[in-house]
């Protein structure tokens, strides 16, 4: 699937018409007959390298896409949810793992999906996990171990790498999108 | 306008119902004709507290919410746009001031309005400025000068005693809702 800078989602209702609205300076989708201004902005993911002694926990995607491939526990922020509540659920529901989080870790910015990744540093203080509904198999890695050659997405191995520079820093500023 | 936490949207289309659809736990609007599930997530605001010489930046509002009251520059973010972009751009649309962001200031979760704002820490190195078309005005408020009682927002005055308690450290964790 190839996704560019200029896709724009498909409208929202058939009275809908893609235009840039008075007062404005982006196309948007405006209702043609009420003039209703439907507006589309970047979603939030929410997630977090979680740590159990000196292992990190990895998540097998039981899920489309990347089926198969590790990951990192983590999904969309939900309505009305603090970023560090819904890094702590997606631990709880991907990786049944009660969390404690450290540390904003990081702040990954997708634009050609419109994603902004918010990925904290965490603890897990038992070794106490098993797959969630979305997980084939969880399991903590030490560092040596974990599968570089088969991590979900980009931003897995940026997380990773950027929670191993940090791992001595109490106060830090957040990482971001590595340079090319 | 009262905004709760149970606040449900109106549906984007007639066919939509409000439900939780198979294998979530969250209720969503799902077309009942053809099973699409219209997500709604939280919305990101950027911002900037921006610093000239020792005097911050404010911009007294031109739009209705809280016509007339002092704001930081800020709005949403656009799709395909990197946080970073994002503020810039809002300084420029509304202060029509050229920044250089320093630091992640803060990041503020308003839950009851499901909104993260990015709050960055800006500096404008020549005092060169102007109301952009949502700004009545914009002015350099020495720390003393800046009208208290007359601030559009709670996150306008966090962010601005956040900067105060920030201003002396390089790198920092970014700070969050203060804790009443």
């Amino acid at each position: 699937m190839s996704v560019t800078r200029n896709f724009v989602p498909p409208p929202p209702g058939k009275h809908f018409e893609r235009r840039v609205p008075e007062g404005d300076t982006t196309e948007r989708y405006v209702c043609g007959q009420c003039g209703h201004i439907h507006y589309t902005n970047p979603k939030i993911v929410v997630g977090s390298v979680v740590v159990c002694g000196n292992r990190i926990l990895l998540c097998r995607r039981a899920i489309e896409p990347r089926k198969g491939l590790w990951t990192l526990p983590a999904g969309f922020l939900e309505e009305h949810e603090t970023p560090l509540d819904g890094a702590r659920r997606e631990a709880m529901e991907e990786a049944c793992a009660d969390i404690t989080v450290d540390a904003l870790l990081a702040i990954y910015s997708m634009t050609h999906i419109s994603q902004v990744q918010l990925m904290y540093r965490a603890r897990l203080d038992k070794p106490e996990y098993a797959a969630g509904p979305e997980s084939q198999e969880v399991a903590l890695f030490a560092w040596d171990e974990i599968p570089w050659d088969q991590l979900a997405f980009p931003s897995v191995r940026w997380a990773l790498e950027h929670y191993r520079e940090s791992r001595d820093l109490a106060a830090f500023a957040p990482y971001s999108n590595p340079t090319a």
